[in-house]
């Protein structure tokens, strides 16, 4: 496994591969890796001759009282972690390689970056989109796979790529989950041992309302209305949002059918958790 | 020639020349072209296999009360004109193919559109690097070739090129004058002849900045006064703005030094005119 560092050189050789006709497929991260990223890997590995993995804190994602500096790294159980799933790169820049002296350009997508997560987290779709720009500029891949439990970046991101006309392909893969239904990710690490319990509310609320739709009731008000109740039923937690939206414009909508999502994010102490579930898809819990 | 009106059929003809080996270099233009326009492809051909040239008249990039509607369109005579200088490509998407409903997503570059043209024309600049960033996605080239004239417009795509990563080389070219030293632009067609002497003040006034500079002035302000002596002295002239910048930043400057630009625009009548010169260049005046 190759690990490069220089935006420059991860460009050059992945121009390199794409003379010889080799596909690319990539996987952004920000590396702590658990199974879900292992997940993107091994399917992006079917997909394609090359799979690219950057590991990047993106600190343009971050706001001011966010979770930055304490966010878990740990480069070289990731990248033992790669190479077991047969990763070919690993694309591991530096804050000074991706936002030199001077940088001062950002990408935004207006619309579908406003609502739930866009709420509480201003500036955050704007980092992503911005550093997803960058990183399919230089890793150059034919695909790039993301997972669904981050919708709304899923989402943003695809929109970026169709509205800017960018030369690739985005795949969503489905959430990967603990056995005890937890949505994998690298925030889960910050869980103390009491408030699992708590944590689990948020799957087995996506659980509640699949059952309450395929029993007839379409109405997103009754819907949101008992998968609050069965939150707020738990301690330690404390509801930022759930919403249901068209999966399209991530519009909140009234009426509940199979393009429509329910999206939440609820704080476990102190830890802020996201999940969702597409109505009608298959759900793991 | 071969023009090409799809998006995906541009980028899948510029991805086989580039599997092939071939060179790509890029000319936007937003067409009814003058020698400024046929010099760009003339010089792009020197450097390439293959010349792409787009014509579009890019909505995102006029205000509401722009001359977007009238600005002047003649694609029969920018075939043919494009085809005297042995253009490869013409790019001629319409405004459905570019932003189709549900488009939504721009390309800020924040700081160097700020100063001159930027005041007066809030969003001109987003536009402009939000189209050449897709234009850039779509005819994949390797260099883009730019006239000078638009000087803040050419910093502004430079420095997105660099901040996103995007694998190709911008160069900037010399603006090309007419015989009497006016900027060739489409729009000089707007201008009548009785406004045609105001017109050449521009040149002028830059012509006589150089020359100040040239005899050791160095302070901004004195040479700025100057400048706009002459162009007021001429009828019909409105001064938008006259300033001296650093040609990296496109910040004020107070002491000018080779690094300097004194860029304007000022208004002949109902003409809309800029012109520049950076110091210790040679102006073909």
């Amino acid at each position: 496994m190759k690990v490069i560092e220089s935006a420059k050189k991860m460009q050059s050789y992945s121009e390199s591969l794409r003379r010889q006709g080799k596909k690319i497929a990539f996987v952004p991260t920000m590396g702590y890796f658990h199974d879900g990223h292992l997940c993107l890997m091994k399917e992006a590995k079917k997909m394609a001759d090359c799979v690219v993995v950057s590991i990047y804190v993106n600190p343009t994602q971050f706001g001011p009282q966010e979770d930055l500096s304490q966010y878990p790294r740990d480069f070289d159980r990731d990248l033992r972690m790669a190479e077991s799933v047969n990763a070919d790169v690993i694309f591991y820049p530096s804050n000074k390689e991706m936002y030199p002296a001077g940088y001062q350009t950002y990408v935004d997508v207006e619309k579908v970056t406003q609502n739930l997560c866009g709420i509480s987290r201003p500036g955050h779709f704007r980092g992503v989109t911005t550093v997803c720009n960058k990183l399919f500029n230089i890793v150059k891949p034919h695909i790039a796979v993301f997972g669904k439990k981050d919708f709304q970046q899923f989402i943003s991101i695809k929109r970026m790529v169709d509205d800017l006309n960018m030369d690739l392909q985005i795949i969503g893969l489905p959430t990967v989950r603990e056995t005890d239904g937890l949505a994998m990710s690298s925030r889960n690490k910050y869980l103390q041992k009491n408030e699992r319990p708590s944590a689990l509310t948020l799957s087995k609320s996506l659980k509640l309302a699949q059952k309450l739709y395929s029993g007839g009731e379409k109405k997103s008000a009754v819907i949101i209305s008992k998968v609050e109740k069965l939150i707020k039923r738990a301690p330690y937690t404390k509801i930022d949002y759930i919403k249901i939206c068209s999966t399209k414009t991530l519009k909140d909508v009234n009426e509940v059918n199979g393009q429509s999502v329910i999206a939440m994010a609820v704080k476990v102490g102190t830890t802020r958790l996201i999940d969702n579930h597409v109505f009608g898809d298959k759900l793991n819990v």
